[in-house]
C-alpha cells in the first residue's frame, strides 16, 4: 500500500495519456491501482469470485436501510472490496436487486464512503454476466472487457436529451492489450432494465455497436465518470441476444458457468494489473 | 417546529391506520408533516414555484461532484426542501438529468443527509409534468395525485424478478379527499425512462393501469420505501400519450404552463398538509 500516494499523483498528471500506456505491457507500463470497487449485481455471480478470493463481509460501507453488501480483501497489494446489490425487500420478491438504480446507488454510496478512507477507490471493476450478440462474433462463455457503454432503453427525442438518453462513454482504459494478453474480447456493452429486447431496442443496440448487453453497465459507468474514476466491464456471456432462444432460458441455464467464468476472469484482470502496478515506483 | 417529535412518534403507532385517516379532512384528521422533500427533476419544472416559496439556494446537501441542486424555506411551520437534478456535465449536454438513475440517487443522498440533521425528512412530495391518458380521462393540464407507481421498461422474465421489475407500490397516502378537496384527479403513474413509448411499453402500462406517465416516480418511491418514507407524486400532464401528437412536440409546447401550475398546485397540497398538522396536538 505503499504506493498509493505517489500512484495517485501519477494518475493524475497522466490521466490523458494514461489508455495509450495501459495497451502496452512492457516494464515501462505505469499501472497503479491500489483499491479496486468490484460491483457484481447477484450474488450468485458474486460468489465464486468472493469464496475463491476469501473476501470477508464489511459491515460499514452502507447505510443500514439499504439492501446492499460489501466483502473485502486484497489480491497482491490492491485492495479489492466486492459490492453486490442484495436482495429485494422493496416490493418483497427476495430476488436480487438487478437494474440500473440499485446498481448506480450502491456503486455511488461505497465510492463516496471510501473516499473518507484510508484506501478510496481508484478502479472500478464492474464483473457481470451478459447477453452477446452472434453478429458481434459473441459466444455463449465468451469473456468481453468493455471499450466503452451506452443505454438502448433511455429514448427522449428532444436535441440534447437524446444524447444524454443514449449516454455513451467510451472506457478510459483501452483494454485491447490486456485482452489479448488474456485471451478475452472487446467491445461496447448497451445497458437496458430489461432481460428481454423489443426491435425498437435493437435499433438502439445496433447503433451502440454494441458487442454485449446487460442491465446496469451504463449506470454504473455514469457514476464513475461523476466520480473521475475509470470504469472496465468485465462481462461473461449467459445467453445470445440474437440467436432463437428466449434470454431468460439461456440466461438460466447458464448462470452458474458464468459465474465460475467470472470467478477465473476477475483475478486475471486484477493479476494484470496488479502485475504492471508492481513498477509504479520506477517512474 | 415543536410538533416534530411527537409527530414522529405518532406516524410509528399510527402508520397502517394513516391512508384511511388521510382521507377525511376534518379536525380529528391527523396530518404532521414537517419536513417535506420535494424532488423536481428539471430546473424549468421547479423555477415557478421556487421562487413563489422564495425558497434559498442550499449548499451542503449533496457531495461536490454531483450536479444535484437543492433550495429550501418553509410554508407554514413545514420545511420545505426542493431537490432538481441538476445539468448533465457527464455526457457534455447540458440538459436536465432526467430519468431513473440520477432522480433516485439525488433523493437517496438528501433523505440520507438530512437523517442526520435537525429536520429529516417524513413525506416526499415529487412534483413533476408528466404524460396523460385519454383512455383514462387525462387532458393536458390537468393534475393528477398519485395513487401508486409502477415500471413499464423493466421486462424480466422470471419468476419473481418479473414482479420486482414492475416494481409495483401503492402510495402510503390515500389522495382521494385532497383531490377532491382540491379538485385534482388521482391515478397510478407508471415510469420509465423514455420520454415516448413502443406498443410493448404501452401493454405494460396498460397492466399498470396507469393514469399518467413519467421518467422518475417508480425509482423515487422505491428509496422512499427502503428508507421507511411516504411518496406522493403530483404530476401535471402535458402531453396525451395515447393523443395522435409525437410526446416531445407536445411536452415542450406544454412545459412551461405544467410548470406554472405546478407553482399553484405544490403549496395547495403542502397547504392541506400544513393546516392538519397544527392539529396533531389534539391526540
Amino acid at each position: 500500500m505503499a504506493l498509493t500516494a505517489a500512484a495517485k499523483i501519477t494518475r493524475r498528471v497522466l490521466s490523458p495519456a494514461f489508455p495509450a500506456l495501459f495497451q502496452h505491457k512492457t516494464k515501462n507500463v505505469l499501472l497503479f491501482y491500489s483499491s479496486v470497487l468490484v460491483p457484481i449485481v447477484m450474488e450468485a455471480e458474486a460468489k465464486p469470485f468472493v469464496e475463491h478470493l476469501k473476501l470477508k463481509p464489511v459491515e460499514d460501507i452502507f447505510p443500514p436501510q439499504t439492501p446492499f453488501v460489501a466483502y473485502s480483501g486484497s489480491i497482491s497489494d490492491t485492495k479489492v472490496t466486492v459490492v453486490t446489490m442484495g436482495k429485494d425487500s422493496v416490493y418483497e420478491t427476495g430476488v436480487d436487486n438487478v437494474g440500473t438504480v440499485p446498481a448506480s446507488l450502491a456503486t455511488f454510496l461505497a465510492v463516496e464512503k471510501m473516499k473518507g478512507g484510508k484506501e478510496p477507490v481508484d478502479l472500478v471493476l464492474n464483473g457481470g454476466t451478459c447477453g452477446g450478440f452472434k453478429r458481434m462474433g459473441g459466444e455463449i462463455g465468451d469473456v468481453f472487457l468493455t471499450k466503452g457503454v451506452a443505454n438502448h432503453d433511455r429514448r427522449i427525442g428532444i436535441p440534447g436529451f437524446d444524447k444524454y438518453g443514449i449516454g455513451s462513454l467510451s472506457s478510459e482504459i483501452d483494454p485491447s492489450a490486456m485482452a489479448e494478453a488474456l485471451g478475452y474480447k472487446t467491445g461496447v456493452c448497451t445497458t437496458g432494465n430489461s432481460l428481454d429486447k423489443t426491435d425498437t431496442d435493437d435499433e438502439y443496440m445496433k447503433n451502440n455497436e454494441a458487442s454485449v448487453k446487460d442491465m446496469e453497465a451504463a449506470a454504473i459507468a455514469w457514476v464513475c465518470k461523476m466520480n473521475g474514476l475509470p470504469y472496465l466491464g468485465v462481462k461473461v456471456i449467459t445467453d445470445i441476444v440474437d440467436g432463437g432462444v428466449p434470454s431468460h432460458e439461456e440466461f438460466m441455464e447458464n448462470l452458474a458457468s458464468a459465474a465460475k467464468s467470472l470467478q477465473s476472469a476477475l483475478p486475471k484482470v486484477l493479476n494484470y494489473v496488479c502485475e504492471n502496478k508492481d513498477i509504479a515506483g520506477e517512474l
